[in-house]
């Protein structure tokens, strides 16, 4: 029997013996169904679609709740909130991890809502993850539940780490001594796959080897490269993409759609070695091909629209915004006054941008906007202009401090 | 005759009436040798070959030079200095203007060291330039002036601008008056091209349309990218390249062979609105095959080899070197700062990084170094190990703030 | 007769011969009337009252305006704009120019203000102000002009500078050939005052001396500090200081008494080097003892209400909303980004401090909120306590890289 | 039997028995000999004095230790290593912690380094400490030796809190059983007290309530601050204090000096509440006299003579040095880096500075170096001149981008 909590406002049943699982259908995940059952749990699961499988998985995935016998199950299309939760502000922000990693891995935190949520309409206050102890998704897990209330958090994987090394084969015999079948899964690479894109490691990945030709998601090898080149249009609006070729489009879909075109073309693929929360490298392949193309396409508007102030200082708020969501600080206060900023910047967002890319690489090669910062756009021109004289002030003064530097030090001291 | 001027002890004739112009043999600085000898000078010209010209046209250059009748002429070869004093920190510092331009004008700074040193030689403290008024590079070349000792700059181009305005047709009918042709060459676009790379603006780029099919330099078009990859390997001592696939190379022999390596599969092009000194938007396209490649390499490296607080906080300092060289204050003492941290930070940066492209972009397959961070590689291989407890309490004590935050002030106000 | 200007819509009557000028009655300002009339001007003056005069000197203002025959004559209570418009903010961001000058020359930005609306009162783009052009706050006026719609800035003192050296003496002699006293002000130092504080510059302070005793505003000498301490209570609504001693007061007046209360005890007085916008060192002696308090308290209860992850990144946007105030981008896109920061952050910045002094300095010597995050106030609590193992497994991976990369490099390497 | 461990080639005999243990004489330490033995170890005691203590003390120090029965005792003047290792790039960065604690426990690195000196020399690699598990100076300790090489960390107060809560009470029975003495001490608060100054935490003051009379370290009240004030001439070179009123002294025994004159006026003394390392707010009173002086002295200094983009960029590699201290990673490599920015950053750091108090504050009222940037000081004095052309040239392009922005999308828009 779970042990008692102090109560929460928010939940009429805090002893319950409810318990909501975050759902894949994987190894880990319906081991957990039992194992909780036998603690004395009525386990109810929930798999949020974000995108990583098809419909054939999702309805796989549906029956292996049910054969395990779970209270409960639902689906939730995690679309939306992936959306709005992280894409929306992820392009705002616009670098990846250590300038590299577009932060495939953040649905997670948006499973854990999905996850709250169940729980808070069952009425009950605890909830489980399949997470184990050596990664870094346990620490975005579990802080995220940890800042979104007095929630307790069972972690079935984590428990028998305690007395279990070699945990998949534990797992797998636990299942099959209860009558569950295991998928047979040899896989050469540990995947991630949702809707932002596709994660490889492990293998010769991790050993900072070439990764072989298996490891390869959506991005089409250069041999099945179009001939042609790919030219898409984008709108934006106050820094949101909403439109495609003239087409207003939902943004998941809109997401989705990128990945396709761009795929095609190889583009969005990649590989970095990242300093992970848990302090160890971690290299890796990715392929994001709608991200990386929404963040080239978001990029050439923003540098044609912000001011020069805007554009130098942006990237100190995004790489503190993209170290936050990296780490499991999603619920962080800063998060959210970084998300201030970022909304600010925002404003004058607007305009067209048209993506090409002719294979391996995307360009933003043209940029529409009412909101251009070129001189000739200006209603008052003719202040763009400036004499010989005023250029020469400008030098002296902007390099003044330099300058005195060098005569009262010598020159050549600067070195 | 040239105004007085205040002795410098490093000047043995100040008041001289020999004048140093750096000179490219283009209409601006031919127009300048007969404006400056009309004014009472004897006019030097230096060509510090920065890898923009082929042996043709460092002939003709010399053979202009002559046909103005210049007092002496020089080339100096820029390769060494350009690697030395821009390649090399830039490198360490591994990401471009705004995170994208690659700094391809930089060459300035060492066409300045040159012109400076040539004076020196002739013992005068007269030099001059062909910049424009309205441009950013006479920012660079003033400032790095200004630094670097007490020199009198002469800028005709500036002169004649505050009485002219169609400048090209005056310094054009001006040869012609004095019987010196001018090369007719009607562009598309201004080009600027160096061992570092080729910069295009003007026409359509300017109005951020597509740019044309004219509008490209080095890189290869889709339809001429070899069909077979291309793997390079290269090695890095304290963060500089020295060796391409296992043959030492000097630095700027290295750079101008990976140019033409990668070139061939159009690596290393990019387009971008940048954010002027001068304050306009200004938008390029640029191609650096060499310079891209050897920053994806780089930065794999580090990645690999740099504890998490390097990486994490290097890029600030990166980003702060990158924009002083950008803003002409390449002789600022905090350049030099910024250079000492990076140097330290190059100590590890030590091992082999395969490159490979299939076409557009460039990838680093495979790292190897005595430092790489892989808990494995640790001679007290044990202590990357850890309990469960452990990976329990740190997230605990990790998100401690975030997490009491949450508890204080009720889940969601994060948001 | 003024030239016409491209007209704007917010102005019915471009080619208007209406100026307003921004006065203080001062000689550069009273020069100013003549000069512009005898340009063919109508002058209207404006006097925003920025709380750096008593009712003497603003009837003497207001008699001098009539006395130099303007056509208009408006005074503006500039208190509660400078409040709203800089102290909350700046309070915000929480700290001074380059960590020391609490930006007391901050009230231009609302004389522009009011000189612009009163511009629009009288259906004028005209508008003047006396800067030198020697100085920074002449950039301060443009910039916020330049950024506030089309109008016309004429700078009568910089106009006559491109003629006379002796400025002072020349506008002196010009006010008396057209009959108009010019009061006799010898003054030791150039001293600017207002709400915020006292600023001295000139003498012995320009060359690094040490102050003499004339060099002194507000702040009591230690010889005059009241042998009692003094305690005072703010109480603060989402970063706003809003009452004092129990007292709900409006902000204008609130810092007022602050100044009273802390200048008695000699606190809030400073000296620095600071590099001004014009890139010169510029030494001041500065006294802001309401602003300095009211900093002390408000920090003290950031301090122990933001998270961690607030109160280590809040200092980097801080440190720029200073400079673009300090520097004259009061009206950069990039400033309302940072305010919209700034304003999230201070969602729970909600309680009470108490201020003491004994002289000389100022501490926050007790906080209470209702948002302090004590483990003990977490609904919680528990979750706040930790075990010997979690504590170590906290070590062991916050410090991760660092320890592989000694383990890996060898120990001493890191010096 | 302590278990054995993998060795070092620096360690002669790996699996030793003996053990140094970092002693200060009080209860923790006292404990952990007795504790040691009877696991089976050869306690070597290290007191590593780094100024918090008189001659009676270290003399009783030395006898406990003998008391104990340890199988040597040394004592190690902590002095020179806490000023090259700490004060001298400490004031180089030239802030405190969160802009405020200047650090003043981070004489741990010392004691670390001489408590591991001390293994070496008798070939052991085994250390141990009294840190709890509840504090942030185990993250100090432990994370400084797992960088200094293959150490083994034993931490007997660790071990007992795994079975004890009381273990004041569970150490003082302890000893006693075994009899030892335990000096009665029942102090209102937790003080720590060295060169560097006095911390207090504990009581009232953790309750953010005003601390009480007797939260008082070196710093004279008010009523006994000398009537007179103090004047202090200190000379730098490099950065560093190397003399004090004309007179050279080293720079433990000048920061000692600092200390006794300047707490006499009540200077340096501050209370602040920190985000520590574990996650919990630290509300603590502080006393610096001698620190807070020489930063105000080494600021003024600076100011006067690094170029403004260097007062700039500094602050950001100063607060990051400031975090890795007080986070445990006084051996991270990047601490290196950044203090070989901050080496380089303090070449021209040499004159002399005139502090002066009057009481509760210090301030730098006079400074003299031969590389004051002014412009009256520069050879070519001229060059600091300007017209008034060239200032509105530097204004209008100063300020282009932002009066762009203004114009593109209508006045306003920027608030």
């Amino acid at each position: 029997m779970p042990a008692s909590s102090i109560p929460d406002s928010r939940f009429p049943i805090p002893g319950s013996t409810d318990i909501v699982l975050a759902f894949s259908g994987g190894l880990d995940t319906s081991f957990c169904v039992p194992y909780l059952q036998e603690q004395g749990w009525r386990v109810h699961t929930v798999f949020a679609d974000t995108g990583g499988v098809d419909a054939e998985e999702r309805a796989f995935i549906e029956e292996r709740a049910a054969e395990l016998g779970v209270a409960s199950h639902v689906t939730v299309d995690g679309g939306p909130a992936i959306w709005e939760g992280f894409v929306k502000p992820f392009v705002w922000a616009g670098e990846g991890y250590q300038g590299q990693y577009p932060l495939l891995v953040s649905d997670r935190y948006l499973i854990v809502d999905a996850t709250l949520a169940r729980a808070r309409e069952l009425g009950t206050d605890a909830v489980a993850h399949g997470c184990t102890g050596m990664g870094n998704d346990q620490v975005r897990f579990d802080l995220a539940v940890k800042a979104s209330g007095g929630y307790r958090i069972v972690a079935p994987i984590r428990e028998i780490q305690k007395e279990h090394t070699q945990t998949r084969a534990y797992e797998q015999a636990y299942l099959e001594a209860r009558g569950f079948g295991v998928r047979a899964r040899q896989k050469a690479y540990t995947i991630n796959e949702n809707l932002l894109g596709v994660t490889l490691s492990g293998g010769e990945i991790d050993r900072w080897e070439a990764p072989g030709e298996g490891a390869r998601g959506w991005c089409a090898p250069r041999s099945a490269w179009p001939a042609e080149p790919l030219q898409v249009r984008l709108r934006f609006a106050a820094g949101e993409a909403v439109e495609l070729d003239g087409r207003p489009l939902e943004g998941a879909m809109l997401l989705a759609r990128l990945n396709v075109l761009f795929a095609q073309y190889g583009v969005g693929r990649g590989m970095y070695t990242g300093d992970t929360t848990i302090g160890l490298k971690g290299r890796i392949v990715y392929e994001a091909p709608g991200l990386v193309a929404l963040l080239a396409a978001h990029r050439a508007l923003e540098e044609a629209v912000l001011s020069k102030q805007q554009n130098r200082f942006k990237p100190a708020v995004a790489r503190q915004w993209v170290e936050l969501v990296y780490e499991g600080f999603y619920h962080d206060p800063l998060k959210a006054d970084l998300e201030a900023f970022l909304a600010s910047s925002q404003r004058m967002v607007n305009g067209e941008v048209v993506l090409e890319t002719r294979g391996g690489r995307v360009d933003a090669v043209a940029v529409s906007s009412p909101h251009l910062l070129h001189a000739q756009g200006a209603t008052y021109a003719q202040s763009a202009d400036w004499g010989v004289e005023e250029a020469e002030g400008f030098i002296k003064l902007f390099g003044m401090s330099s300058t005195l530097w060098a005569q009262v030090n010598g020159a050549g001291n600067g070195e």
